[in-house]
């Protein structure tokens, strides 16, 4: 395993990350990022260096199904959402159509329950609603 | 299993379902259906025609008795305060008195400890405050 | 508020707490307390007197409503399967008909997703077995 | 909305989500269906009726992004093992590479925690191990 | 076991629980417990009398280490942000130093995933902003 | 914040991971790493440069008092028995007395209810028997 023998210098790491972010999320991530320099520092370079930098980084996986991955686990615990909107918005971002967002968070009434499913709806529809994507682009009743 | 031999037809559990609903959420758990059919019509009907048409009106518990469950439920969860304020409301729609709803909220201390036994005692207070029902109804210290 | 200006005193809590554990869990709640004797001592004493004292020895709800409750809890939140079976042989105790605790499990399908469900319902299908209730006691498909 | 005014027979249901199940996961699932034959017949119609029937078969997203979308929200709630176990061996049913699955079990690390991600490889080891998947097909360190 | 013999008398614990509560959380865990007096008035007893008379009150462990492990829990928990908030305080209260809180709170990114330590920052950002504790306190970066 | 204009080097981050895993898990850890190799060899970096790097290396806190912090968030979401076991192991290797991890668990009755208090120390019971840590090492009822 080369990555042991000759691991990726920081600097790599934090340029990858740094790309990945924007890439994802946007302006509301550096946003999330620049307000923890004052309380927690360690943090904002933990999430570029790690989060985005070494994880989202991997080459194995497009970004929209990452996205969308994301976005079925934060639905189904129920209990981040800030970050679910922030991923809603990062799966728009990297080309994700909003009918297969709405389709994963649907999925979640399966394996995390109704309230979860409903929870995760109101989250897209709030970014939805603030991207001006209407019912027409996500629903197909 | 003549469940499986000749199943229900989806007009039955259509109007199984809308029959549970409204006996069972009043005006808040028809709003929560119609708010759906923009962005996610289906997950409304799911709700219909699932939840309430298949699972709520199994003849099994009387509604009081699978209220309570429901509201334990969510007590414990804690991350779905939404729905447990529907429910609470659900329970005294279905003849809970509003003691056995805060009895149930505070048995979850015990199994999924004080801070949702207090959320959940928060979202009561709320739905009972909403509806004129006093400390004198549901406590009896 | 007279549970506060004069507080049952503790020997009540724990002939309370002992009456209570024995009705409602028999031999397996009692091994659980002595189970706890040797690293745990004050733990048996919380579940005595706090758990089956306090909380279960409230007038407000029967047992069984309370069991159906902690059963209903306990598989929604899906990592306590010891105690879940210990409840679910406790709601047998006092009383709930086999199919009326299935029934409560599988309502959980809706709130908490169907791997809850499933996973509650092998806890049940292992308590029936071992005191010889079978299908025909708990199903009417 | 068609569905509404014109909704699919249930025979369509059954037969849809026969069709899906068996496709998905083989011979686990029906087995999983068929042992809640005598406890618990309706969870069993509702898994093929309802989860695959009505939500798996929803033509927006081909099966492997929802099996890697369930594997996602399975890893991170962790309190489900026998069904992550079951849809790690659905993805690769429905074709997503092996070195996709863990890549998304890995992402979970980042927000779910550490914990849910060794447990989530450990289920995948033993479902590739089963099937004769070695290391050099999932992983590319 | 003594404890068993000769329990403490009610008028020990809430004694000890009052003392207890008002030296980790000064004014709001008060104002919590006045708060259930009308509608869950047993709720406030078994606040003072079990978690802080009986459990806090054990001298095993000095009141900053309790409250960092509560701070721990409640963050990777994701599900109880009121709670939390009171116990970043009375970590403050007991003599916890910002950074020590904050510290534990990041460590929660291992172990529950990014969302709870970002929840748990901006908690904590709350409570220190009231306090007038600033980033130079709480960051060493 | 020097730790963003200049970066700690890869290296030092391994050396430094190294040193804390096995300083705090002993022989255990080192097995887990090493079971990652085959399969998920990135995860087995992650815990390295990461988790042990990263997050246990910085200085705002003794091993001790982060081991109790993970022993409490892993008792209270319950569902990473595995981890808690090694983590009580952990505590006890760096210096934590058997009766102050025993306080943590118990505490978290309170925050996270009985049925997680009662499996973390069925946990750490197994732990304490392995290294031949008695009753009266943990228990002073």
């Amino acid at each position: 395993m080369t990555s042991i023998a000759t691991p990726a210098p920081e600097t790599d790491r934090r340029a990858r990350g740094e790309a990945a972010l924007a890439e994802i999320t946007g302006a509301s991530g550096q946003a999330v990022v620049d307000s923890l320099r004052g309380i927690a520092p360690e943090l904002a370079d933990w999430i570029l260096d790690f989060s985005y930098g070494d994880v989202f980084s991997r080459p194995g996986l497009d970004y929209c199904t990452r996205e969308l991955a994301t976005v079925a686990a934060l639905t189904a615990m129920g209990n981040a959402q800030p970050q679910l909107k922030v991923h809603i918005g990062g799966a728009l971002n990297v080309g994700c159509k909003p009918e297969a967002i709405v389709d994963v968070i649907l999925q979640m009434a399966v394996y995390a329950g109704f309230p979860s499913a409903l929870n995760g709806v109101a989250a897209a529809r709030e970014v939805f609603s603030a991207r001006g994507i209407g019912p027409s682009d996500s629903a197909k009743g």
